[in-house]
This record gives structure tokens, sequence and C-alpha cells, in this order.
């Protein structure tokens, strides 16, 4: 079953080794038939040497197995809250790149120093708390999803907009329409982490890029006026 | 039309990657025939894997396409402003290249710490300020090269011995008398803004290199005098 | 005699190339065979492009050359201290991996700031003492050893939760069930030791990892509890 | 003639690339014959992808090409000062390598914060001074030789002890017994340079490897004592 979404669903995981995006196996890419209410994600501890497309498990929204001889990434119940409260999501990701998993370690959100980012995340990128003694200690996964919704929620943030979290003390997630936009996104997220880090070790009294340039690339990419690309 | 430089921007679009200048697809060049009046540019959004020469875009220097199946690349007019006045210059190309994005995003010049940079760009590598909200709304990419121009006449900027510059939150510029002398700029900029970055790291009081020290590597390469290389 | 084990301290040693842990000759690998008493490792100073299984040194707990034409490791005597005390040890590795040295060089214990660590290592990562001017000029191997297990021992520190330790002025060493499984240490304490250098050039006012998220994600991947990967 | 030399210049100039000490054509590498009283060197600006053995160019001590159709490197007269000081060099190296010039940038000698940087420089890795305008206008090249020699000189510092410098706002040289120790010299070097910059990033306070321990490593691999290796 799903054969197309498995076969999507494990290239776009053979992505995250190829950007250098994981060590190991530190990672995991999911995406969702939304018809039919199931999700493909990668299986737990599986190295990327010999994974296969038939190693990827399929779920139902309540975290049961349907198909797989595997049991699925141990991050599955955090995907399936951001799938649960995000309509429009078609992929989400989990790495522990190196520069957003130091952003993430450090608690704090990326502020937009330029049109890189800008391009991709319309704002800070949302650095979430770290989970409480209680929502470590019973459905940590899942409360980690619940926190990151609950964030975008509080904080007004569209999950359209901003396509990516980083989650205190542990590492980001990203999404996208699909599960290779999800992982173009997360791509895109190391190499912002990695020059907002430089740029604020240049400048110290460093600030954002003003709000004008950070709409203009956004727009100029997203929505019904941009003009960047083929479409 | 103009086979011989279509190729030549072709190719030099594909070092981009090959020097890891380049994410994806943030990054052009463009050549000039400064006879006909015409320039070639990389089409917009269009991934390097699949590219082809025949894929550049012809454009005359009112930025009206010539020929060619692709829109052309976003950054367009920022480069016909600096072919329009920079007369000696041949190629020009833009890139998010790491470090010197980082730099862009500091919004700080490039001072001259050593004879690395003193090879090839003769003073501190100018940023330029950020667009105004004005300047940002119409005509943006045009107004970034109409910027970078302004900023050489008015801070006295000879632009064939600094034949680049960043400009604040966005990312680099450079030039050169063909697309490959503005891919080779490009890359001495990378490591240049890298060990500047280094460099001040390791001692806070850090001083630039000596004037007579700038001048003998500048007009070492360079000028009636010089004796680097075979020529 | 130990063609098993000489193949896989072999491989193992190979690893430390793949993995970009060494430069040159920096590093070795050794593994035990418990029932016999034996211990093989790689020879001293030969380069890795040449090195076969044969080249493999065998050799007792009191250092004695069993078999094999070369001379074993320099840090052979490290090595076997910790097999003497650390009975659950199968597998030693030794590096100059570049961020874990450089921790170590700074003499700081790596703290644990999130979920990548603490899935491998409980607590911080000790970086124990320079060894005196008596410790170093005779025995300077053995006394490494010795007093990397008396410093375990002082502090505490249970050496199967935490398969690794920096020696200052020096580099790291790592140990796990077997030669592969103390080089995967290797390969996430560097990975470990460059998120933490990041993450407090980020933030200068960084803490620790709460204790209950450490517990939660060591615990997920070791003990009774485990449930993360196929067993 | 000297067809042997000329090979073992032209391979010890092609490890440059393979160790990415190099960008461009920014590095060279020579050779001495001492019975002939003759040097190999690289060819000026010549690039290493087309770069043969024949390409290399002979002089005698004076700077006179004895053979070889191409000019010498612009180095080549620092190289001269280096062979006619030290007597037991054959080799030399010269690179732009990207944390070592940072050091030199900075103008700081590298502090021994540990054994990687004892094994092979005993003692801190000295940064000679910036020359004068007037040593710089004139003879510039052989004034950065003498300025080093004087400077080993006057700072009792033993060359073959310490088979590296930096020259400030320039870069690093190295040298060895033959052209390929040189460059097997300059590869360490940038390893110590990257750790020890990161090392001084870790910690503040951070100081030297005491005395005894740079003793111990040092004379581990040098001298009659010496028992690193097969020898």
């Amino acid at each position: 079953m799903l054969e197309e979404l498995k076969k999507e669903v494990f290239e776009a995981n053979m992505l995250l080794p190829k950007y250098n995006l994981v060590t190991f196996t530190w990672g995991n890419v999911s995406g969702i038939d939304r018809e039919k209410g199931l999700i493909v994600i990668k299986p737990s501890g599986v190295p990327y040497e010999t994974m296969t497309a038939d190693d990827m498990v399929v779920l139902d929204l309540d975290g049961n197995r349907v198909e797989g001889k595997y049991k699925p990434s141990s991050d599955t119940p955090t995907h399936i809250e951001i799938y649960k409260a995000f309509p429009n999501v078609g992929g989400v990701v989990h790495t522990h790149s190196s520069y957003a998993t130091s952003w993430a370690q450090s608690g704090r959100d990326i502020p937009c120093y330029g049109t890189t980012h800008a391009d991709y995340f319309y704002g800070n990128i949302p650095c979430v708390r770290c989970l409480t003694k209680e929502e470590i200690e019973d459905y940590y996964e899942k409360n980690t999803g619940i926190l990151i919704v609950d964030s975008f929620k509080e904080r007004g943030i569209d999950y359209e907009a901003m396509p990516g979290v980083m989650c205190k003390n542990h590492g980001p997630f990203t999404w996208g329409k699909d599960p290779h936009e999800a992982v173009h996104n997360s791509v895109v997220l190391e190499e912002v982490a990695k020059m907002a880090y430089r740029a604020e070790t240049i400048n110290k009294d460093i600030t954002p890029a003003p709000q004008e340039l950070q709409d203009k690339h956004y727009f100029r990419k997203h929505g019904a006026n941009a003009y960047y690309g083929q479409n």
C-alpha cells in the first residue's frame, strides 16, 4: 500500500546524508496521505546504507502501525501532532544537523539577519522551551509535538510562512507541502543557522534585517505576487 | 546567438557548486558582449544538475529578453547596473557564499588583514548600506545595483582594484574582466572573509596590514610592474 | 591467532579516516579477547593506506608482544589500564579528533547541552587533569590509563554510562562493548564537542539540559526500559 | 637534470591540494640538492591541474634560473634564505592555509596547548613581525627570508625542533629534511592552528601545556630516546 508515498519518503530520507544533515541514524522524514489519513515514516535506528523503500512504516494518525516490519522512528508522535494541527503540511523532517542543533541547545530563536533567511522563513525561527518534568516523563515525543503547535498558536506564528522550529536542548523540526520540500527547508535552516552564528561573531552589535527587506524577499518567492523562479 | 558567450557563462555558473559557493540555486553568473550590448545570464531557479548552455538567457541592457525559453535570474537588474557603470567589467557573479554573506549580514567592511586579501582586493572590501523602504518596494534589484555603483563613487573606490562588494543583510557580488575571473574573485572573497573572521577571533586587538604591504602585494600582481605569474 | 578479532580491530581502525577522526596516523583502536586475556591493537605509526589485518599486534595484559611483526601503538599501556579496570569494555579508541581535542586542550568537561549528548553520554564528559611531572617522566602512557580509571572512581562515574573521557592537553579516549562501538562513540563525542562549542558561542549564559531530559534520552536508548531502535 | 628531485618536488606540490592547504595556486614547495647547490621549485602561477614534473624550475642559490621554461615561484628568494641559513633543511613549503594564515594575520605566536602540537613543534610556533616599509619596497621576498632566519637567531629557536613559522599579515612557511616532510609539517601546523583557535574559544583562561608534557611528547618522537613509530 501507498507505494508511491513510501518511495517518496524513502528518497527524502536518503537526502539527509546527501546534504550532511545526519550522523548515523539521527534523522527521520515522514509524509502523509491526507485522504487515507495515513502517514509513512522511516523505521527507528535502521542505517541509511541498507534502507529500502519497503522498510518504511505506515501508521494511522493514532500512531497504530498499519504496515511495515519495523518499529517506526521514536519521534513519530511528534510528527503526528504536527500533521494533526497543520493541515497543509505534507512532509515533516527531524534532524540533529549541527548548527541548527547548536542554536536549539543555546535556547535562542534565530534572528532574521538577511535575505537567505527571509527567502524561506518569515520572521525569527522560534526555539520552543524545554518540556517540563511531567511532559518529559510520559508521552515525551507526543508532548514535544503539542508544545510546537501550542507555541505557534500562542506566538501567532503562521506555520506556512515559518516551516520550521527548534526544540530547546534537542534539535530542529521542519515541514513542507511534501517530504522533499520539508528536507529542502532543513537544508536552508542549517545554512541560515550557520550564517547567523558567524554574523553575530563578526558584529556583537548586529541588528536584524529591516522588516521591509524581510517582506520583500519573502513575498518575492511566496504568495500571489511572487516573481522568483519560472512560475 | 552568442553561442560562445552562452557556453562561457554556463561553465562559469557550473563553477559555483564546484567551489562550494552555492546551496541549491542561490547564485548566478552573467557575461556581456560589449559590442552587441547584450548580456547572458543564468535562468531563475533552475537547478545546476540539469542546466545546459542553451538554458542561458540573453537580454539587452534595458532588461528585455532577446533570447531564451526561461525567465532570467531575478537579480538581473543588479547585474545590468554594474555593467552600465563599470565599463571594463565583462562578468558579474552573485552568491550567498557562507562567510561573505555572514559579513554582509553583520554590515561591516572586511578589513585587509593580510596578503591573501591584498593580492586581489586593494583596500577594505566594502559593505554597502541596506536599501531604504522606498528603494526596496519598487525596483529593488535595480536599486541594489545603483546603490553599489553610487557607493563606489562616493567612497572613491576604483572598481577595477576592488572587484567585489557586500550588500548589507543580503550577500556579495563580484566582477572581473570575464565571467570566469568574476567567479575566481568570488572564491577569493569567500576565503578572505573566512580568514578575517578567524583572525579577529584570535586577536581582539588586531589591526589591518600596513599600507605598504597592501601596496606591495596588490601591485606585485596588477598593473605595469606586476611580476607574479608567467606574464 | 585471533584472526577474527584482528580483522575486527583492523576494520575499526579503518573507520577512523572514514569518519575524519584522524590526520595521518594519529589514532588507534584496540579490541580484547577476555577469555584468552589478549588484546589486539594497531601498530605504531603505520599509515592507514597500506595497513592490513595482518599488521595488527597481539599482546598480553602485561604489554608483552605475543604476535605481530610491528611494535604496537605507543598508547598501548593506556588501553591496557582501561581494559583491566573496566571489565565490560571490549574495544578502546584514541584519536586527536579536532573538536574533542580542542576541549581537552582547554581542560574543561563538556557539559550536557542537549539530547544528542544525552543519548550516548550520561552526564558531563569528563576532562581529567594533566599528569604530574613524575607521572609523565616514567610510564607516561600507563599513568594516563591509571589516571582515567582513578578519576572515574573518585568522581563516581559509571564507565558504562560514560564511554569516553578527555585527557587535559592531550585528547580523547572512548570505549564500548567492542571495537566498532568504541569508534561509534568517538564519532558521537566529536559531534557533541562541536555542538557544545557552538552553543556556548551562541549563548554566553547557556545552561545544561535539565536532568529529567538527560534521563529520558539516556534511558530511552539504554537499560531495561529502552525503546529506541528495533530491539 | 635533477630528474629525481624534480619528481619529488612535483609530487610534494601535488599534496598541497590533496590536503586542502591551497586555493588556486597559492602555495609552493621546493627541494634542494645540497651537493650541487641547486634548488627545484614550483613555477609561478601555474595551476595544479595541468602541472607536470617537467614544469619545475631549477635555480642556483643566487636565484639564477639554471633550467626550466617557466619563471619560478615569486616566493623563491624566501626559500633560498631558509636553505642558506638552515643547513639540514631539504624542503620548504609556503601556503595560505586557512587557520595558520588567520594566526599570521592576527600577529600572534601559536601557544603549545597540547600533545598534537608538542609531537612536532617544540615550543610556541613563532609569528615574526611584519617587514618595515624599506624591507617591503626592495627585495621583499628575500627580506622575508632574512627576517625569518634573524628571528630564529634572536629568539634562540632551533629550526630543527621548530620546523615552521608564520609571517605577520602574510602566512606560514614550514620545512623538513625533504620536500615531503616539509608538506607533512604544513598539514600539522594547520591542524594545530585550528585546535588552538578552538581551545581558546572554549576557555578564555586557557594556559599552555606544562613544559614536562611538551618535553615528553617531543622527545618521544625525536632524538636519541624516541620510541614512537617502527624505528
